[in-house]
């Protein structure tokens, strides 16, 4: 129905650096073992989810994904310590944002008119 | 340079029923006294300005931004008392929020390549 949504982003100049969508990637990325996986995972094209891989490689002082993991057929891709940690940051900002707006959001929540079925 | 961003949001079905911009909207409104104004400064159409008054109107129980104020040539707009309270609301919203997460961005700012002069 309503909801609160403190979305969070850290900016490196006017990257970027990490957002929602980009720690979204990441995770997909932690969980699947590669950029494609997680591209199709998320309904996104390869092309872009590898753009997004790109700028937080950028914008980071080191990669925050391994792109040059062999496997079988190559292709594979896993976060670095820096890229589990920036992901891990993420979540933790998350969830204490949303923890720190619970009561006012609430509030707010209860003055907004009901939505129709 | 670098900076954390916590947006909030609070969503009333698809429309956002208070935001960045709409909170920016409300405190212009507050310190102008007429949407025209508030538009102006915020080098907003009037005609978008009205809309996102009119979507806040909409979300909630009662309006937030009240259009029927007189003055000489009327046009004026104030804020109801739930205005200034989801104003409140919403900026201490926006404060605790980058509390909560201030050491974590921190961090994550130490990380962040040095952007080029």
């Amino acid at each position: 129905m309503s909801e609160a949504r403190p979305r969070i982003r850290i900016l490196r100049g006017r990257d970027i650096a990490i957002g929602p969508g980009k720690a979204d990637l990441l995770q997909a990325i932690d969980a699947t073992g590669s950029i494609s996986s997680a591209a199709r995972q998320m309904d996104m094209s390869y092309r872009r989810a590898w753009l997004l891989v790109d700028t937080m490689n950028q914008c980071f002082v080191t990669p925050l994904v391994d792109t040059a993991v062999g496997g079988s057929g190559g292709g594979g891709a896993r976060l670095t310590p820096l890229g589990l940690e920036v992901l891990q940051r993420y979540r933790a900002m998350e969830t204490n944002a949303a923890a720190a707006i619970a009561d006012d959001a609430a509030r707010l929540n209860a003055c907004l008119k009901p939505l129709e079925d």
